[in-house]
């Protein structure tokens, strides 16, 4: 099975949480911009033979177990799936962060708007998450840590000062990123020409006087 | 099976697309107060059981074959999944037109960013949403549906004058709203004393500044 990620090939955005599964797992695939989808409200989408799949969670909920990356059993799947789900709400918020009004605006029209967002964000979700994630780490090896992954890679880029301050008392959390870091199918993949680095067109931007 | 529903007996909020399934396939269920939970982010949580399963469209998976609202094909199933997860990102945009900056902060303290925020949800998140949903209906009677109906009746108590001026464009929306209004067990929840009227504490709220 070749399968087809649907993600623009310029940004790591949503895309980027299927990437990282397919790539773990040494998986084949191929990246194409995305097209007109009558069924699809908006990427990423995953093509598997006739099968025409979207919503990040519901692409890793049908991926995980052939990729060798969630269990078999339904309570299990629902379980990571609940997790990856969380994970989505999470990326959610921190694109709303420097989009507080409307995705089709530029950053720069909501800006005051985006600073009394980050303060918030800073201050109560964003530990809010991390507490949740950190008190449910230890579950086997997963596609939701490649996610977690992610997420602790995305905020270190955008909130470098708030994670500095905030990181030592998410240890578990840090260990699942430097756990999958590690596994040789994301370590080949971070260092090869297909892991596009972060910029500020993706979810994850650095805007210093959001970060403070 | 007598399923137990945390959700806030107060308001219809995520926890009524829940009990909308339940209540649709006359299931016995008792709704209760959430408590603290270690391995739940946030209300609603389902338990089935031993199982305790969090995050709305998951809970719907889970439910929707058991209540005879979905059928048991994993393409169809993944399928309903992709259209009832996008159903909560618009439900979210919906929250977020009336909370812009912080959800724990009141509306009177966003007003000026929420008015900006409603402005674009009216003119273009809101008819791209329901177009969406217009080209994708057609499909037997699903959980999806039903919330489908709740978002119908949702946007017509906090956008009045905007869903009269839409309404008329999405004649299978309407449909789909009336076919599950009409549905036995729908029916005798909506004129039964269980069914919470809309108001100020939900996601769904009207403020006539917000609906032009």
């Amino acid at each position: 099975m070749i399968y087809s990620l649907y993600y623009w090939p310029g940004i790591q955005g949503r895309g980027e949480f299927i990437r990282l599964a397919l790539e773990d797992a040494g998986a084949a695939y191929v990246n194409r911009s995305p097209g007109k989808n009558p069924g699809v409200f908006a990427p990423p989408y995953l093509k598997a033979g006739r099968l025409v799949i979207a919503q990040t969670a519901n692409i890793l909920f049908y991926l995980g177990p052939r990729l060798g990356l969630a269990p078999k059993s339904e309570a299990r799947r629902l379980w990571l799936h609940q997790q990856q789900l969380t994970v989505m709400d999470w990326l959610d918020e921190v694109h709303a962060v420097h989009h507080p009004i409307a995705g089709s605006l530029y950053y720069e029209e909501q800006k005051r708007e985006a600073k009394r967002r980050a303060e918030d964000f800073r201050s109560h979700r964003l530990p809010k998450f991390l507490r949740y994630f950190e008190s449910s780490a230890g579950a086997p090896f997963s596609y939701v840590d490649l996610s977690l992954f992610q997420m602790v890679e995305g905020l270190r880029y955008a909130f470098p000062a708030t994670m500095k301050k905030l990181e030592s008392k998410f240890r578990k959390l840090v260990a699942i990123h430097d756990r999958a870091a590690k596994r040789p199918g994301i370590s080949r993949y971070l260092s090869s020409g297909r892991r596009i680095a972060f910029n500020q067109h993706g979810i994850f931007r650095h805007y210093p006087e959001l970060d403070r």
